[in-house]
């Protein structure tokens, strides 16, 4: 029965399933390294909408749309939905999925939401209190940009340090005893961790120090080291915040530096880009689970990898009134079901 | 194994134990008709603080502490929290747990999320994944005008059917077996239900769908008529929306008239404090829970209640991009300790 591992961490004693994932992105993204990989790429980034922030919340219809028809389970199959954006209010959410009529878990991680949406669901399904779950997150470049900085016709100029919130939306269905593309065996989930930083245009530095911070806690909870994994994944650190995540982790006598890979840096080529330290949001890793890992650990050739989406946890009130950026990252254990 | 009940509610093979719970608000709620039951009532709304944020932030942060010293608990045997508030990016919340370096799971529902939070700590305290969890929400008038609606200094008039948002955090200890002032034994997670109503200042009649939808999939999913419970608890509908509540269930067969209590109208005396329709926020629901509720349960006054916060997912971008209110009402089943 008991389940719990070290101080704050989760064994699943019967692993969790995720039997689909789905991945919806913006012409930016479709243009990107892993193009090819996603389910949709959209044509503009309105797709359609009047408002970028309904383009957001028919990303998150869409891509919960795709999970389901993948794991061919109709809306009433599923029990629970777990959600959530970078929006105020989370209404992305609210106005994308409403028309499905699922039991609705909104989630708040910042771009961490992904990992904790997948541990919560996870626990959900594993404790047999739903059949199916499914988990989905979004971010939008424009909408993001609209609440967080400035409005897009300013033409601001952003430091090398900014990255780029991607456009997009990855959905993923989970359950028990089914096929399935990658198994949840465990997770670490995440706690704030503020070193005082304040710049909102540096997210990476401010995001890594509670990455390093759930690394370290995961791997003494486990009793494991790096090398128990064939990738450590986080989700925006970009390229600043990488080289602090394995500075800070280096302090702990973790090295990290040769299996560690960041979804914000796959995802965009940002020379060609334009997209400086790289891409960000609830949506980038998801979207990089969904179409570029999952496919890894289905097919072996990475058999378990550790995946921490990381979130800063500012609004644009907490910056205007000084306030630092705190971070958080959950971490998720993913593994190979060829190797099960 | 299988604790699913009906389509979408859970049954908890072992209850979990509502340890202790805690409560703090601000000057005019301390001056309402549960004044004196509160833990804590501050002197002025500021809380010692500089900005309305950081007070709200505060209110956490003094409700967290209150619940573990009455739970006897220090933060280092708390395994995680489930926290949410209503601003964006749950701001409230980040700044306000950080300093106790419990691992987070953010939740957003709305003025739901106290419902929200109560689910998922007891499915993850019940399924063994954590020993003792803490849930926490928290609402601020000023805060809450500043986000949703227009500065307090312009001095809006506000509609009769308009709700005053309470100043105020409640928080809750859940652990398994042990001596408890009340038992989660089910729930019934809610959904989002869109009317279409677009009326931001009347809040009760956007989120009465919600709050009915859940009502009656609770009775469908455990085969009950609402004799089983002592009362029918909705978190914020005030008097318009328990009048739409009622006729609601009314047009499906089920009569709650007579054992439906709402906090925002036990909150205050909406003549004398001139609250119009009643108080609302995700600190209403959790400090009637605390302050009022709980008593009741644990010297078995009441034996059974059906619980369920009600939530408005709007934000205001949403409101003035022309977006209806959907609303979503989480129902969490609490039974007296007294009767097991």
């Amino acid at each position: 029965m008991n389940q719990r591992v070290g101080r704050s961490s989760i064994r699943l004693a019967q692993p969790v399933c995720v039997i689909a994932g789905a991945s919806i992105v913006g012409k930016k993204e479709g243009e990107g390294p892993l193009g090819t990989l996603f389910d949709m790429v959209g044509e503009d980034d309105l797709f359609g909408c009047k408002t970028w922030e309904e383009a957001e919340s028919n990303l998150q219809k869409d891509a919960v749309y795709m999970v389901m028809e993948k794991a061919g389970w109709k809306a009433e199959d599923v029990s629970y939905l777990f959600a959530g954006d970078l929006l105020g209010q989370c209404i992305a959410t609210s106005f994308g999925i409403s028309a499905y009529n699922i039991p609705l878990f909104g989630v708040y991680g910042a771009c961490s939401t992904c990992g904790e949406a997948l541990t919560l669901g996870a626990v959900m399904t594993a404790g047999g209190y739903a059949e199916h779950v499914v988990c989905v997150t979004s971010s939008h470049f424009a909408s993001a940009e609209k609440e967080f900085r400035f409005p897009l016709d300013y033409g601001s100029q952003r430091p090398l340090s900014a990255s780029w919130t991607v456009t997009g939306s990855g959905a993923f269905a989970l359950g028990l005893n089914q096929k399935c593309r990658a198994h949840i065996t465990g997770m670490t989930p995440g706690r704030i961790v503020d070193y005082g930083l304040k710049d909102s245009m540096n997210m990476g530095a401010c995001m890594a120090p509670a990455a390093a911070d759930t690394v370290a806690r995961h791997m003494e909870d486990f009793h494991v080291t790096p090398e128990e994994y064939d990738r450590i994944i986080t989700g925006d650190l970009g390229s600043v915040g990488q080289t602090v995540l394995i500075d800070l982790l280096r302090e702990k006598g973790i090295d990290i530096a040769d299996r560690h890979m960041d979804c914000g840096i796959e995802i965009f080529d940002a020379e060609a880009q334009d997209t400086h330290a790289g891409g960000s949001g609830c949506g980038c890793s998801a979207v990089t689970l969904a179409a570029y890992i999952l496919p890894k650990l289905e097919s072996g050739e990475w058999k378990k990898v550790l995946f921490l989406p990381t979130g800063a946890l500012l609004s644009k009130t907490s910056f205007n009134e000084g306030k630092s950026v705190p971070g958080i990252a959950h971490a998720v254990v993913l593994e190979s079901p060829a190797v099960k």
